[in-house]
């Protein structure tokens, strides 16, 4: 994306980019059927759990002005206009803790003026989103977001991890709090005695832990051994759903020897109870808040935009990473600009603001790659089975399911269908097959095993479209009306989901990996190479990772530190942009340029990518694959523990590795080749660090962020 | 082993073949040093934590006259008189589950008869051990142990599940109670109310599947990425028992808001309370009791003599399977004579009697085989590493090798040292470097990987020696004066542990493996074969595997329904005795003679072994060998999943194999040849199906047992 600060210039080209896909979006959602509802019923549950649990903790802190009916009813709407006439259809809009955070703050500020009070905050929020609406359609119109790609990994992950940290420490507190008296209670009633706070937070220990690790589980279903294929596939897509339902049945189970009020269960009023909905006035009340208070919402409203502004962002940048393989075009300017307009409805109709949420937007990405995966599996394997029937020959097979994957990919015109990434591996294919003869022989499955073969030739990609977003956001509307059926849900099984996603979110981030390689016994660190793996591992002296990777620990600790300060902990995300000029000045001064080429490759630094064709000595790499199991494949490379695509450890050919350098591992291991190598060899110099190319033709490739669509 | 029943000539056999290894047996021990307190404190736990639990059950259903006391004492006298004058030295004693079922039942009937109630129920006892005694002796002498050979895997493993799943029925049964109030407790007290037993039961939950996971993982601590290798050896050998202390360690967190009696705790008198030894004077009451009752005895004592003879003899087996690689002979007649005369010291002390147990004896021997690894591999490690710093060539290198390992091996003089596996290897690996140019010169870690390349020179060995058994058994009897440390431990942890028991049992049973085999869908089927796994995967159709596992597993349900049948349940060891005669008679008429080899390899029905020469076509064994991990090895093989080592999947050459046979999965996939058939190759023919032989000479084996020491 290129600097442009001209005023209007990042808005239209966004727009100009997503309407060209705008119909394609819809269509194909539509065509994917009914598969569609596994990402939208994971990312529903991760987006309204978590959203019903700020509503609660709302209510708790703003003494009942806002609840989780609100809390719905912004992510609701913002998440269907968004979903519909938003940017990137693949950011998740919901109500977040950085805004609870400001909006409890807030209410202690505003219940002690004298001229607010508790019954003006509302009308007094409803002028901070006015002017947070200003500030963030001006920073769009100003082309802020062109700074995007000063934003580099290192504060992505960072942001990443604070994240997840805040989620674990949330289920952790929460479910230590099940063991105490809750806050709004009576603590004289004799429900509350010591032995029922026992027995609540051992059942609550049970409840939650059984939920953590059930869900964790039955993510890898799709790798067990056991039950058929389908059964394990959808355990993998509902699994996680499925285990709430399932904890909360439990829950009902001991119903004897129970003391009243165990387990604790999720609480908020219903829409249709009387005063839930006082708030929807607030738009008449604001013309009673004082000017002094008006023009004093500046303050607040500054701190919110800078927030969003940034949060926003590094949402919709994970869920856009480079190893997604996006096809479609970028919106960070004009989803921003839309966001101003979100944040002003909503504060007119007295609700907390909606913005682009971590981890639920990378999440959604994921469980779309996934879809995408089987779609395209399912695809070819008919067709070549359909072929192999025919008595085709190789070359036929692949004409023909070449053939397939166009028909079923996106028919964008700015694209070059012929750079698809079938191509080289059916001539890799052939050659070795015509070596051995076959290549003139009806295909039989001892040539073609269609089931492996197929899921060698597939790489990344996700199928990005507006359907699933509009139904989340339409079945977290649908919370409201199934309040009563919410409240059944045990408090504890909300702190297990809590960690469930604090811990789903982790691998794939490097800072992470980082993190455990730091902590892998040095005699171990070549089972990292044998998995896939960032470049870092490779090209990067053990020393400078760990120097990087404690810069990184002490910041993040810095930023969780002042979360735990009252009034600063609002600043966090300035902390956090921070470092951003850290990044492009500080560090280069620390750390030798090529090797924060590998840890965190920035865009403004990359040279011009020189593309290099490269061959691989892949003489067992026939017997290797073979041995692999296809249907675990992507889910070892995005859903199952793996977050993100990591680069293969192919040979480097780059020039940040200078050959006397002291890579991590013992040079013994490098021979070592996994058989990702075969179809996403890594190809780079001129110090392109992390771009992955999949097609080595020099033409236009379809995979770098930089070739994406109509965008640059 | 010779089926002889020439009386006497057993015992004699067995005396003369461990009187040879007697003093070795003790050296061998010592010379171990500390390292010995591993596999000691983990059977320690294994032996101990039944045997108090099963004191407990025996308490409440013997109304006092049996405690924990009396049953720890027995283990403790009955496993050192085993350890110092027993002839099989990894046969482990304790009082076990049927012991306790038998004493129960006897105690309800002794109770009833109005000339013997309660007064004279040990008394009574006691001639019933005398009776037990005689015809164990009897048993003995006659030689009744040859036909032990005809206890093939089938009768072996399904006992061994059978007492996996009465362990885990404990472990069930004993979380449920935690809901309960205790039987022998007055339930109006106001502790046992419905919220106190709520809470007492989740408490427990937690704390038994915390000491369930945490065990399973700890076990598997040497495979850890994370951690020093020490750290995570030390976790591996102790981690179970250090559970068990942490666990009730966190069982005294929670005191703030308990209610009294919260967790309930193991309870047992302390031995020195008054009335907790009045039945150490039971040898005085034995004339008290009439004639008739004298007599009467024989009726029980049949059933228990039967028992023992099975429950010993196939503790023993399990203890001393092929696959471990013993070279001590073994013992069965010995063993039994003593097992008679410890029967009728328990008798005449007034104690329930203790026999070989199942799963500790296998237990016992996996630990000592770890034992034995660490001990080789240190050796070959310091010594390769020596002989690199001096610059020796492969040769010298590996003649240092071979004399270190000499060094450290048994001593025993019916052995020939040249046949040790090391030297096969040599060669091959020596070959290997002389193509590539390497030989003469000086050896450096790239030839030879000093950490990975001395993991595949070993084979599985185990520690055999008495000293481990000894200080086990010296620990139980230490428990004695531990019991007030011991009553900390909360009964929930208890259950977790006998959980754990049950688990850690199952891996390496075959006959689990193949109910395993049956729920993994047919397309999963493929992954045991790229694992270490059993022949018959390979060389038995699928449906006879179904057929083969159906048969054993209604025949287990059999077993296992029988013990819940009030006075059926002290028939079950004869109806497994049962599966003998089935298995020689009925099973070759169900199935083909050459699938039950496979299955089920009875020495009986195995013609003489021709051994056999061969060569492996070992292309691209080198590079994956080096890719594999050193200390999980072994790990692998035995003590993580693996319970006992399995035989590799090499190409086989067996009579038992036709061509025309179609395997249990598709051909594609024999073309993997893992690397354990480089150490390992399973040489067979003329339906020799489950031997493994180490060494392709043709001369004395080292391994098989028929060749054992001079017990033949």
């Amino acid at each position: 994306m290129e600097e442009t600060f001209v005023p209007f210039r990042g808005i239209s080209n966004d727009l100009k980019g997503r309407l060209l896909c705008y119909k394609q979006d819809w269509t194909g959602g539509i065509r994917a059927g009914i598969r569609i509802l596994a990402p939208t019923t994971y990312i529903f549950f991760a987006s309204a759990i978590p959203v019903i649990s700020f509503g609660e903790q709302l209510e708790r802190d703003t003494e009942g002005s806002l609840t989780a009916v609100q809390t719905l009813a912004s992510t609701a709407i913002c998440g269907i206009i968004h979903s519909i006439i938003g940017g990137q259809p693949l950011l998740i809009l919901g109500v977040a803790e950085p805004t609870v955070l400001m909006y409890t703050f807030m209410f202690k500020f505003a219940k002690d003026q004298k001229d607010l009070g508790k019954p003006l905050f509302l009308a007094w929020t409803g002028w901070v989103s006015v002017w947070t609406a200003f500030l963030l359609v001006l920073l769009s119109i100003l082309g802020a977001c062109s700074i995007i790609n000063r934003f580099t990994r290192i504060a992505g992950e960072l942001f990443g991890l604070l994240i997840a940290m805040l989620f674990m420490q949330q289920a952790i507190k929460g479910v230590v709090e099940e063991f105490n008296i809750p806050k709004s209670q009576n603590p004289n009633l004799p429900a509350f005695q010591p032995s029922w706070r026992f027995s609540n937070g051992m059942f609550a220990l049970v409840l939650s832990f059984g939920l953590l690790l059930t869900s964790l589980k039955s993510r890898k279903a799709r790798s067990w051994r056991y039950g058929s294929g389908w059964l394990r596939g959808f355990i993998a897509d509902y699994g996680v759903p499925l285990m709430v339902v399932i904890w909360t049945c439990i829950s009902y189970i001991p119903t004897k020897n129970v003391p009243e009020g165990i387990p604790r269960r999720l609480y908020s009023p219903n829409p249709w109870s009387p005063g839930a909905y006082t708030n929807w006035t607030v738009a008449k009340d604001m013309l009673n808040v004082p000017l002094v208070y008006i023009i004093g919402a500046v303050v607040p409203a500054t701190m919110i935009a800078v927030l969003y502004y940034f949060d926003h962002s590094v949402a919709s940048q994970l869920a856009q990473q480079k190893e997604f393989n996006l096809k479609k075009p970028q919106s960070y300017h004009y989803d921003l600009l839309l966001l101003g307009f979100l944040t002003l409805l909503c504060g007119l109709l007295g609700l907390p603001p909606a913005n682009g949420v971590i981890p639920q937007s990378p999440m959604h990405t994921k469980s779309l790659a996934t879809l995408k995966h089987q779609l395209l599996r399912n695809k070819l394997v008919s067709t070549a089975r359909r072929s192999i029937r025919e008595n085709s020959n190789l070359g036929e097979l692949y004409r023909n399911m070449q053939q397939a994957y166009n028909e079923i990919q996106t028919p964008l015109f700015y694209q070059n269908p012929s750079t698809l990434g079938l191509k080289e591996l059916k001539e890799s294919t052939i050659q070795q097959a015509s070596s051995n003869g076959y290549i003139d022989a009806a295909v039989d499955e001892t040539v073609f095993d269609v089931n492996k073969d197929v899921d060698d030739l597939l790489h990344v990609e996700v199928k990005e479209q507006r359907l699933s977003n509009l139904l989340q956001s339409v079945m977290v509307g649908g919370c409201l009306a199934a309040m009563p059926v919410l409240k059944k849900i045990p408090t504890s099984v909300l702190w297990g989901y809590f960690a469930f996603m604090a811990i789903e979110s982790l691998p794939g981030n490097q800072f992470w990996e980082r993190i455990l390689l730091l902590f892998t016994a040095p005699s171990r660190r070549y089972k990292v190479l044998e998995e896939n793996h960032a470049s870092f591992v490779e090209s990067v002296p053990f020393k400078t990772v760990a120097g990087f990777t404690f810069f990184q620990t002490f910041y993040l600790l810095a930023c969780f530190g002042i979360t735990w300060i009252p009034i600063a902990s609002v600043l966090f995300p300035l902390l956090i942009m921070l470092l951003v000029p850290a990044r492009q000045y500080l560090l280069p001064k620390l750390f030798k340029g090529a090797h924060l080429q590998d840890l965190d490759a920035a865009e403004y630094e990359e040279a011009l990518p020189t593309t290099y064709n490269m061959t691989f000595g892949d003489d067992d790499g026939q017997s290797r694959t073979s041995q692999i199991d296809s249907a675990e494949v992507l889910d070892g490379m995005i859903t199952r523990s793996r977050g993100e695509i990591r680069r293969s450890n192919s040979p480097k050919v780059t020039s940040s590795t200078p050959r006397e350098m002291e890579p991590c591992y013992s040079p013994r291991q490098q021979g070592y080749s996994p058989r990702q190598q075969r179809y996403s060899p890594r190809v780079g110099s001129g110090g392109k660090g992390i771009e992955i190319k999949q097609t080595p033709s020099p033409g236009p490739s379809n995979l770098g962020e930089s070739s994406r669509g109509c965008s640059s």
